[in-house]
């Protein structure tokens, strides 16, 4: 299988959009989904983009069943550590089912590390569904560690409405 | 008590780093700390900065009793979601033990939370550790989700060694 990975560019986004829903359904989400491909181009292709993100990309003989030669991606974003400094974050890494098993995956990663070292980051995390015993095996083959499961760390999100009640208590200028 | 919430500046960095090692010495890992000031002033006030940072400054009639009245601080940084968009993420919030109780904190969060919103973010994250019940509960009690309960998601790292491993196996440009 012959593919090159390469950073994606703002036409890209159409064929990003499509590869995040394609991965919202393989998670049961598809219904969570809200991004659309113009908010990629206004948010990943400006003066502070707020991500970056790979693209492999297969040759025209190699195209696939639906007609697309994009067919995996790694979108990430810098975020940091007030332990270590500089830290890069993948925050989706896929690869479209008809191409798995030809390392495109691992090769998106270790990408992503290698420009994240480039720019002194000192960390790569993800985070991983504890039914995703695919990804999860995978990650622990390579060396990482499951912060969950080793620290008791524990995502925290708030949204919506509890979003809302927090900007309406904030003090005043 | 009175106090007011205002953007850092370069020179607070001194300060934000003594809080840094204060909050780390709470969260009983004192030795993890290898940032310094120097790298703080470097990564977070510079053209597309890595961080960014609220303080929370007292008057001199409040000075603490080693002589501060910068008394505490929420570092942030803004992430991505392919199904959401813009996210604002709170790495850290602290405030000095001397000074609690005083709805410092919940201001800090709040003034995090208003910026991020007129930035177009739709949501606010962080992480926290399982054996802090006192964090926990008062995520919880504003009405955030605790998303490794919930729906099982694990934090996953990469660094020292997994990380060099995956730098070595990118493929070349």
């Amino acid at each position: 299988m012959n593919y090159k990975i390469r950073a994606a560019r703002k036409e890209d986004c159409k064929d990003i959009a499509r590869m995040i829903m394609e991965l919202a359904v393989f998670e049961k989400m598809p219904d969570q989904v809200k991004i659309s491909y113009q908010e990629l181009e206004r948010d990943g292709f400006c003066q502070n983009p707020f991500f970056e993100c790979l693209l492999a990309e297969v040759s025209d003989e190699q195209i696939s069943k639906c007609g697309h030669t994009v067919v995996g991606y790694a979108l990430y974003f810098y975020t940091y550590s007030t332990w270590k400094g500089r830290t890069v974050y993948i925050e989706d890494l896929y690869v479209m089912p008809e191409f798995r098993g030809n390392g495109i995956g691992k090769s998106l990663m270790s990408k992503v590390a290698k420009i994240a070292v480039e720019k002194q980051c000192v960390r790569l995390q993800l985070s991983v569904l504890d039914w995703n015993s695919q990804a999860r095996d995978f990650y622990a083959a390579k060396g990482a560690e499951d912060l969950t499961d080793s620290q008791g760390w524990h995502f925290i999100r708030f949204d919506g409405l509890s979003l809302d009640n927090l900007v309406k208590e904030a003090p005043q200028d």
